[in-house]
Formats: C-alpha cells, sequence, structure tokens
C-alpha cells in the first residue's frame, strides 16, 4: 500500500501492512485530515522521519488479542499520544505528557496516511453513527479547541477575543461560540471571518482592532505568529488571561514586558479530550463540515498535501 | 536642595522645595534605594525625564489640608503609584494597573532622589517602630516579591525554583523561605546564593540545574534575560507554572515552542502590597539588611547612583 512519507522529502512510499500487537488495532483508514503540523514536519520540527498523519477517522479490521474483539469494525478516531501508562502523566490520563510518550506521524510512530495502521485499543473511540466522516476527521483540531474550556474559566461577561482566522481559529470560534463565549474574532481575510460570523462570532480585522489595546479580559493567540502574539498582549487587560494556543519561535525580537506590567497570566494550550469533541458533533453544536475546503481520493495523496499550502486553503481531508 | 534628576544625562540639579497640595504629603527623606529600574530610566525605559528614585523610609514634615494633620511627624514609607481614583481598578485597590496612573519616579511624577518630595496621604503606611530605616527602605522590592504568593497557590509539596541570584532574586528568596517554600535558587554567584542559603534556600548553580528539565512545579524567573527565560521554560514541567518576574525583550529570538506543547501557565507579576512586607519585618520573618551592601551619604549621591551598577553590589541606599 502507499504512504506518505517524510524521509528528508515528500514521497509516496510502498508499505507492508502492518500486523496489530498485543493491545493494538489495526485500522483501515476512511477519511484523514492535513494538519499544519504536517508541514512542519517537512520543514525539520520534532525531527520526525516515517509516515506523516495524525487526523483520521477508520474502521477497525483486526486486532492483536482476543480480549479486544468486539471492537472489530467499529467506526473510530482515536488518541494520538501513546503514554508508557507507567508514569505520573499516564496515571493521570495525561499521556500527552509522558515524557517517553510516542505520537503519531509526529514522534516515534508511524502516522495514518495510508490505508492500514495501528493504534493502541485504549487510544480509540467509536464514532456516534449520526457524525459523517468529514466531521470525526476533524476531532483532534476541535478537541485542541475545547482544551481552552478545560483549562481556564471564561465567565458569560468576559469579553474574549480570538486572534488569527486559520484553521486553527475557525475550530476554536465554533467550539467557544457553542458555549455561548462573548467572543470577537480578529483576522484578515473576509471569507474566513464570514464562517467564524456564521458559528456567531463578532468579526474585526486587524486594523480594526488597532484602538482595542487593554479591552480584553481573554485574549486568545492562534496566529502562531510573533506579531500575532505581541498584539495579543496589547489586547489583554491587566491582570487579564492569554491563552497560547499556537508555537512561537521568535526568530527576531520578542518583548514579554507587558506580561510582567500588566500582570497578564499566560496559559500555554496543546491537545485536548476527544470525546468532549465527539459530543459537540454528535449533538449538533457545531458545523465542522464548514471548515472544509477539499476532498481528494487517495490516489492524489500528494497533490492533497501540496493543496493545504495555498493561502486560502481551509482542511483539505483524503478520502480512502 | 540637590536632586538625582535624569534629563538625558544624569546629574545633580538645585531645585526647590515643593508644598503639598490638598490630599498630599511633604516627606523629608530619610533613606533611599538604588533601583535597577532607575538605570533602565537612564537608558530610555519609559522615556521619562525628572527626578529619579521611588523607593524611601522618610518622616512627613507637613500635610497639604488640615485634615490629615496626625500624619505630621509619622514615619513612612509609600506606594509608588498614584492612580486617578476614579477607575475600575482604583475601586479595586489596583492603583498601579490605573491606565491614567503617575508613578514616582518613574511616570509623570518626580521621584524621591532629594531631600523632600510630596505623595498622596492615601499612599502612606506608618513603618512599625521595630524596623530599621535600612530595612524599611526595601518595603517596595519585597513587597513585590511578596506578590507571587498573592497570585499563585504554591503547596507545601511543590517543588519551586527561582532563577537569577540579583537583588530581586534574593528578595523573592527571603519571601518564599519566610513561607517555608521548598526552593531551589539558581544563581551564579556564589557569594549571592550564600545568602540565599542563609534565608534556607537550597542551591545550584546553573550548569548544576543542567539535568534538571521539567522538575520544578514553579519556577520563577528573576534574571531578565532571555536565556534566563528560555531555561525557566525548561526546568518548568509540563502543566507548571512560571512566574515571569522580570521584564524580559529579547533582542535575539525567544521560543515559545515549550509553553505550549507542555501546556505551562505563564503568571506575569510586578508590584505587591507594602503592608504584606512590613509584617514580615516587624514580625523578623525576613531579616532585609542582608541585601544591603553600601550606604552612602547624601553628599555622594552621584557615587552611590555609580557604585550600583558595579557587578557584585546588592543594595546601595543613601541616607539623607
Amino acid at each position: 500500500m502507499k504512504a506518505i512519507v517524510y524521509d528528508g522529502d515528500v514521497k509516496l512510499v510502498d508499505i507492508e501492512k502492518p500486523a496489530p500487537k498485543k493491545g493494538e488495532a489495526l485500522i483501515r483508514t476512511k477519511m484523514v485530515g492535513i494538519c499544519n503540523t504536517d508541514y512542519e514536519i517537512t520543514k525539520g520540527y520534532m525531527g520526525y522521519k516515517g509516515i506523516l498523519g495524525h487526523e483520521f477517522v477508520g474502521v477497525v479490521e483486526s486486532v492483536g488479542s482476543d480480549f479486544d474483539k468486539n471492537w472489530v469494525g467499529k467506526r473510530v478516531v482515536g488518541g494520538i499520544n501513546l503514554g508508557c501508562n507507567n508514569c505520573e502523566w499516564c496515571a493521570k490520563g495525561l499521556q500527552r505528557h509522558c515524557p517517553n510518550r510516542q505520537t503519531l506521524g509526529i514522534w516515534k510512530k508511524d502516522g495514518c496516511f495510508c490505508e492500514y495502521f495501528t493504534l493502541p485499543v485504549h487510544n480509540l473511540l467509536e464514532v456516534p453513527s449520526n457524525v459523517e466522516d468529514k466531521e470525526a476527521v476533524l476531532v483532534e483540531p476541535i478537541a485542541a479547541a475545547c482544551e481552552i474550556l478545560e483549562q481556564i474559566h471564561i465567565k458569560p461577561q468576559d469579553k474574549v477575543a480570538l486572534l488569527g482566522d486559520g484553521k486553527l481559529g475557525l475550530c476554536i470560534s465554533a467550539v467557544l461560540n457553542a458555549s455561548n463565549v462573548n467572543l470577537t474574532h480578529i483576522g484578515k481575510h473576509k471569507e474566513k471571518l464570514d464562517i467564524s460570523k456564521l458559528f456567531g462570532s463578532k468579526t474585526l480585522f486587524v486594523d480594526e482592532a488597532e484602538n482595542l489595546n487593554a479591552s480584553f479580559d481573554i485574549v486568545i493567540e492562534a496566529t502562531g505568529s510573533t506579531g500575532g502574539f505581541e498584539t495579543s498582549v496589547n489586547l489583554t487587560k491587566p491582570r487579564g488571561t492569554l491563552v497560547l494556543k499556537s508555537t512561537i519561535a521568535a526568530k527576531e525580537g520578542l518583548n514579554l514586558a507587558g506580561v510582567v506590567v500588566n500582570e497578564i497570566t499566560i496559559v500555554g494550550s496543546r491537545c485536548g479530550e476527544f470525546p468532549l469533541a465527539l459530543k459537540l458533533m454528535e449533538n449538533k453544536k457545531i458545523d465542522a463540515k464548514k471548515l472544509v475546503s477539499d476532498i481528494y481520493t487517495k490516489d492524489k495523496m500528494l497533490e492533497a498535501f501540496e493543496a493545504n499550502t495555498k493561502k486560502d486553503t481551509l482542511k483539505v481531508l483524503i478520502e480512502f
């Protein structure tokens, strides 16, 4: 079978269908999503080499031990972090912070951009029957957005700004609007902000937000840029909270003085819990399909990977 | 009378003794402390020009209205932020976040490096009789250290690291040890770490801390350097807290990826409440005098200002 592999270059490689070990499931891929992290990897992020991909929906084809046979035939999504299950973090259910973790398609574990791959049964969740594949495949970024509500208390009267109207920003918009958060989404792209408006956001272009310094109780940074971070610091009220949702590695200078002077709290926020995201989809509280730009067939995998780099693209999916 | 003024250069200038307005006290300076912020101002920080100085102990010489006459003759210290007393921040007692505030010797308000200066009576606190001038004059940096305990909950079993063994670091060491915090103080200077040890810290040199990545529940950054910030991020456990106590303006690059990946919370922390600091001194819970390197007389004001720049100097005071 073909797989999208990164080994210094991105290429299609013929690989063997893997066999599930004890505790693992062999998953037949139905649909995968392409994430910016996949691109970061091809620029050297994490130093990962292997099969790319961590966003999927699939069907359990077989399992490594009879004990797990009830999973066979189930339509599933799955947590991407494989913990050691032997440390304080795994004991808390926080496999994503396990110091010895593997991460599907990101770190020490082949990913899902292929027809078949394995994952521990422990990581699987059955997809509710009323959730389509093209929604379920977005469970990972939607869960990452849900994490914000787990980490901080957003009060009904809090003024919340969301900076960045890329895929991550729109996932966050969908989730926060589903919780009736008083949200102003600030971005640069009319078509993307229009989607956020459908979710319920007030929207502003970045230059319209220039006079709103120190106006927001909570600011969520989802641009991943140094400029976005500094704007976020400026928008935050003294003693307010800045949720840092995208990894920022400033090549140029970065000024943290405002964080100290205004006693701002910055909360780093990464992955989230899949059940919360699936529940939002099952209950039709969010319409994740609005985040999808294109669905490619598997014979056009590399074209799909390429299409994701185009500027105004939202989520690009591959159907197997 | 002579005052240390910054107007592009640092110089001694002859000025008039000011007159207190209604609600103000005229304070006769007894002792002042020199702070790194004073130096930052002479490099352009805040764009401030005027009389420098914000750390003082003095005696109320006169008041602007009869209503406040009971203050006359009292030995006092005083809050350095003058709020508008008309906004949400002032209403909360957080004059230090008032958007229209003045700050003694830092922003729109002449400082205390002179024999007499004024301050609103509202800002004054009487110094307990058993607290010496050379302790009381340190109330501002000690209060800034106390602020950490107001902002975050440090549990008895939390492993806490403090990075930076300058004046600020030693103030923080004194305050946290007074609260029996499980503190490891990491620095570069044996003599300074030895003082921290007297306060009760475990101490390490920076290179001895290299293998302690992700070991501390709470890390306090008090170096003010980009390198110190990045080391602090590395020392913090996943989901841990990093208290940012010194303003950092990175000229080179700065990587915030670890903050997101490990879901670290950064808490910006600036000034604190003076009563807490005075209480620690009154109850002999901290020995602030250990932080004093030199006491100059007022005829050597400029020499004192210069002495503070020397590498191994701790607190430099001027006696009036």
